[in-house]
């Protein structure tokens, strides 16, 4: 459905940090990772220069709640979920759940707020409708499966 | 004062991304940079494994506002300031302001909580009060330097 | 077989730099990531600390030799041949190929020497011979498959 | 003198792994960070794009040699020697030495060759002489500093 995507992944052995777990930046980049695989999902990419006009997905805010470490091999399911759509904005939930646990089990929560935007000629960026072709792909979420 | 540390950093080509900017998940990884040389500043190391109990300290929620990027060579000033001080854990803020723009200009806001915690022999964390040596080092920030 | 490995992975925006390219130090991480699913591939974890006793494989070389760039979004076959084994270090070749062109072209050569290490109860790193389960089970690549 | 730079960093927790030392793909990010300090020491930067024709340096081959492992917070010194100079390449050698150990000892050997290459307007890059003014400002370093 347009409203969610998951992906899975197993934690490398360069995402960890010497205290054995998954340093917690890392949880930044996997959520971009589904971010950009929902997008491949609808038919777009993240980074389609050919558009006219080209769009650009900066982040405006990200946070993250750590419930549980990752480890090495660990299994990860990162499970987005469009949280809000504005004209110019998405926002998303990330749901990381650990497979490899009796039963799986949740073990952070992330969200992404991204404004979509065009860069004039000089490179600057400034905010822009999302394109209609993408806008009426993406749906939020029903509220039950946000957390 | 032990209540706030500032550091600089020059932006690092392999901290940008195709974007031209500082990935967004490495403001994460200057928070903790500036969290980590802020304890040095105290006479601390965040991975005192001398100490008895070793403590550790995981993060249990991370978050950023990102205002302007920043570039290859940019100078990036990252102002720690202790935000909360609880039994067992910490709250810090932290301001990123880009220094070669004039004025300097604020790039980014951060904010980290992290929990104060020992393990045991098996390796399982559980949180533990801030040991009385560091917790009387530091203080909370006046309120009006805190956003 | 026992002497090579193929792992194929989609390249990250977070892997790229300003140039607009997969960041060249990667292209290690790529290797690592392949080397430990070639150990997984034969039923082993490169981190299996419950060993009696537990060895660990930091690297001694490491190099890369670069062909062409990989962009965001290239699918990358990531080909380990066992190059060598001596009784207590192993050297492996990786052929990196970018699938998504027309034919699929090699965009690198990698290669890593790694040593088996056990660690006594102070930490303190010392080579050993690879354990026996380990190495009967890896065998070095015939000639006409190596560079 | 332009055959040589050296920079000292402290080693970030987020460089370490879960065997509680640098990982090993972080020794080719530092040797960018000498290369890329050097190229300001002599005045310009490695991203100049405002140069006419602008031009690139990408690495055609990168190699570390791990002598000694590097720990969070060890001060490692990075010593850039040019050791090659042709007109459409560098190569570079790099000597990392911890600081802090007595006396400081050297832990890592690294080397790059980079490319001089512009791109023409459709972004594909091709090798191209090193611009005068750079090359005029860059020597190789006396054989007696070359491992």
């Amino acid at each position: 459905m347009p409203y969610e995507f998951k992906t899975v992944r197993q934690v490398e052995f360069y995402e960890t940090d010497m205290a054995g777990i998954v340093h917690y930046a890392n949880f930044f980049r996997y959520m971009e990772t589904a971010e950009h695989a929902f997008f491949r999902s609808l038919g777009f990419s993240i980074a389609a220069r050919q558009a006219a006009p080209a769009v650009g997905w900066p982040r405006v805010h990200a946070e993250c709640d750590y419930v549980q470490p990752l480890r090495f091999e660990d299994e990860v399911e990162i499970h987005l979920l469009v949280a809000q759509k504005k004209s110019k904005s998405l926002s998303y939930l990330f749901r990381f759940r650990k497979l490899n646990a009796t039963p799986p089990v949740e073990v952070a929560l992330g969200k992404l707020i991204v404004v979509c935007v065009t860069h004039d000629r000089h490179g600057k960026m400034s905010a822009a409708p999302i394109p209609k072709a993408i806008a009426e792909r993406i749906q939020v979420a029903p509220a039950d499966l946000l957390p």
